[in-house]
């Protein structure tokens, strides 16, 4: 058993394949389908996605080889360290054992290269020559700039325009991997010029970041361009797989399994990368529970319903069966910027209905008192998203004292916050508010799903 | 022999021990002397730094044992990754192998903690309660707020006033780790007030800010204040060597010695952390070349001279027998923030007379070129100061596909730039100058060495 306060591993023993969860459902996860209620062939996608990537999506192969060029970009920062917060056990005075596994040390700073470098790989070998994509708080957007440089792809990024504005380094950050950046409303697409004959002066949204993104990527005529998601859809959920597999590994390096496995959720990408291979387990009768987090501004999980709902405002996307708030839903001007968006993965909305998973919802200023503690412990600071995830391991670890359980708890610590500090200032200065969601705005968002028809019960 | 693109090592062999080249040195350094040529005895010192601290500054023992408490909290990052730039070979068609020691992987972004984890002990041991120090570019503030914090003390920095305003981010890192932190010149101190007394519109400067940081550490009346220097003392030195123990440990691991041992040099801590490890090798008969890289802009190892001169502006220090471009010097405005002392720690000075080591100095295009290959290559966006490490490491992977040798280079990456991200804005706009120093100026400000005793020729 090795010294059990960092568990690293070699290069050599990064997981060769990726892991699907579509291949040990009991009962599939509904199909995406169209208005019309029928399923969505991988044809009306084309446009959208190169064929390879489709094909994932609709996979349910257990196992996926992870192409060796992909691997040998990963290896640059993975695996990546499973470590233990001894520190922030001593000061919660708990008998957990409190564990992270540390996505932080990737060159973008946060689990999205995963998918991205998979992506732009993919992409590149079907003879895709540029990436479009949009991005909010930016982890996305510098993600996929790095992966396309890396993968020689030219790179184009819609940041919603508030963003834009108020993150220069960001953009510096995209730009220095060779990208396009364009604040978004743009006068480049007609999705944008819609919005700014309206409004010139909108701060704008990933709602219609995603049109133009889209937009952009269906109509270039110059060379073969595609559009990149980074969350949400199946074959994101399968590229960060390799988190929970690295993690299961480290474990069993020291001898340990986790009694709880936490992920905090917007889209739902890195806590299903953190969990699947973990669900799977409990599939197989292990014991473990398995908690998502979400932001109480912003809870499609606990407050939302299960439906088809469009992936954008437009309803320019097939439907998707998952935990909604209504595409129509302006979540409030919270700081955890990637955890705004009002649906959920189909596949970990599918785990929740399954029973294979919880959910719980946190207010922030609980978040952010987490994150803190976190830094003044373990010294990194984290990002906004990723305090969500602390503040429920807290939790955990609190529960695990009032019962004297030595209880082992696992968080992905999916990205750190040096890119998204004005959070921490705002938290200081007493300015964020613990907004919870009332319960009309709900009912009035969640009416725009009314018409679609209903996955199956 | 492992898989030599990422070499790690487990936390429980992370070196116990710092190496302290002094032990080492054929003929010993000049010891600091007072402005009247006589020996600064450590009672002099014991206002500023804690004894402990001063007897590792005086000490000739070849190896110092890390405090527990100390590797405890350096296993939370450490041992860092030694990784092979593949990419960046393939980039350069070069048969050299080029690894790089990535420090960025500490919570502060940098080398720094590695000295700032040992001060803030030694410090808490002796019952110091409160540490002043002062920042430029921010990465040593940032590093003693976090260690300060982790260690359970208070701590102070004065801030560079054109910093303060222009890195709200630095601000707020340093203010989520618990720190103070001040723009100087402040009214705090009388320092301070004489200099906005002159000019309350002042930009600040580094020799001010030590000023600053000094006099409120050694006048303050509440509680036990000591002050912490990042760079150019011995002691710093020392705890930064664990950086080239590791590294060489790593290269064990894969059957490897470098040919080529490069850092950057501001105050010399990084470098020397680096180096000195293989400096002991080539005084016991190895064949390694060691290259310390300065910027042309300040060119104190290459263009310096080798004198007894004062740490700062107002000779407030004993003085110092290192190369330096005299202590009146005031260094272009170049972004490179961490590379501009006006000297060079008298340990890597000694080493560089002592025939050693090597000294290059490179203009900052070709350092922000190199940088931009790198994060287009390898993924990791490195900080300014690190870049010249970079540009060195490039120039050496040339000549050695000129020469048509396979040699092993190896750089200290010594942080990564998320935090430091205006100056890539600067290369990208075509803003950055290569200036270069000119000879009257060195002779100008080399006057104001004029009158100290000589160090032995």
């Amino acid at each position: 058993m090795s010294d059990p306060v960092r568990v690293v591993l070699e290069a050599a023993d990064m997981p060769r394949q990726w892991y699907n969860l579509n291949a040990d459902f009991r009962r599939p996860a509904p199909p995406p389908i169209g208005p019309d209620g029928k399923p969505v062939g991988p044809e009306m996608l084309a446009p959208v996605f190169p064929m390879n990537l489709i094909e994932q999506e609709v996979s349910t192969q257990r196992w996926i080889d992870i192409p060796e060029p992909v691997q040998e970009v990963l290896r640059i920062w993975r695996p990546s360290p499973l470590q233990r917060a001894v520190r922030l056990e001593q000061a919660l005075g708990t008998p957990a054992r409190i564990f992270y596994k540390n996505e932080g040390v990737s060159p973008a700073g946060s689990h999205k290269p995963n998918t991205a470098i998979a992506q732009a790989y993919y992409n590149k070998v079907f003879g895709i020559q540029r990436m479009v994509t949009e991005t909010g708080a930016g982890q996305w957007g510098s993600a996929l700039a790095m992966s396309c440089k890396l993968m020689g792809l030219e790179c184009k990024v819609y940041m919603v325009r508030i963003s834009f504005d108020q993150k220069p380094f960001r953009k510096i950050m995209m730009r220095t991997w060779g990208a396009e950046c364009v604040a978004s409303p743009s006068t480049e697409t007609h999705a944008g010029r819609a919005v700014l004959a309206q409004d010139p002066n909108t701060p704008g949204s990933l709602a219609i970041a995603i049109s133009e993104a889209i937009e952009s990527a269906v109509t270039a005529k110059d060379k073969p361009t595609r559009y990149g998601l980074g969350s949400v859809l199946n074959h994101v959920m399968l590229h960060q797989t390799i988190i929970g597999l690295e993690t299961r590994k480290q474990f069993e390096k020291i001898g340990l399994y986790p009694d709880v496995v936490i992920g905090c959720c917007g889209g739902g990408s890195n806590f299903a990368g953190m969990s699947f291979p973990f669900v799977c387990d409990k599939i197989h009768g292990k014991n473990v529970r398995i908690v998502g987090v979400e932001p109480a501004a912003c809870p499609s999980m606990t407050r939302g319903q299960y439906a088809y709902d469009s992936g954008d405002v437009a309803v320019m996307t097939p439907l998707l069966a998952m935990h909604t708030l209504g595409h129509t839903f302006v979540p409030a001007p919270i700081h955890a910027g990637g955890l705004r968006y009002h649906g959920m993965a189909p596949m970990v909305s599918h785990a929740l209905r399954e029973g294979l998973i919880e959910a719980a919802a946190i207010p922030q200023n609980e978040c952010y008192q987490a994150a803190v503690l976190f830094a003044h412990t373990e010294g990194f600071i984290p990002a906004p998203e990723t305090s969500h995830a602390i503040a429920q391991t807290i939790r955990e670890a609190k529960r695990a004292k009032e019962e004297g359980k030595a209880k082992t708890v696992v968080m992905n610590w999916s990205g750190h916050g040096l890119m998204d500090l004005s959070g921490y200032q705002a938290f200081f200065d007493g300015k964020l508010s613990d907004y919870v969601l009332p319960e009309a705005e709900i009912k009035k968002s969640l009416a725009s799903v009314a018409g679609f028809p209903k996955p199956p019960a």
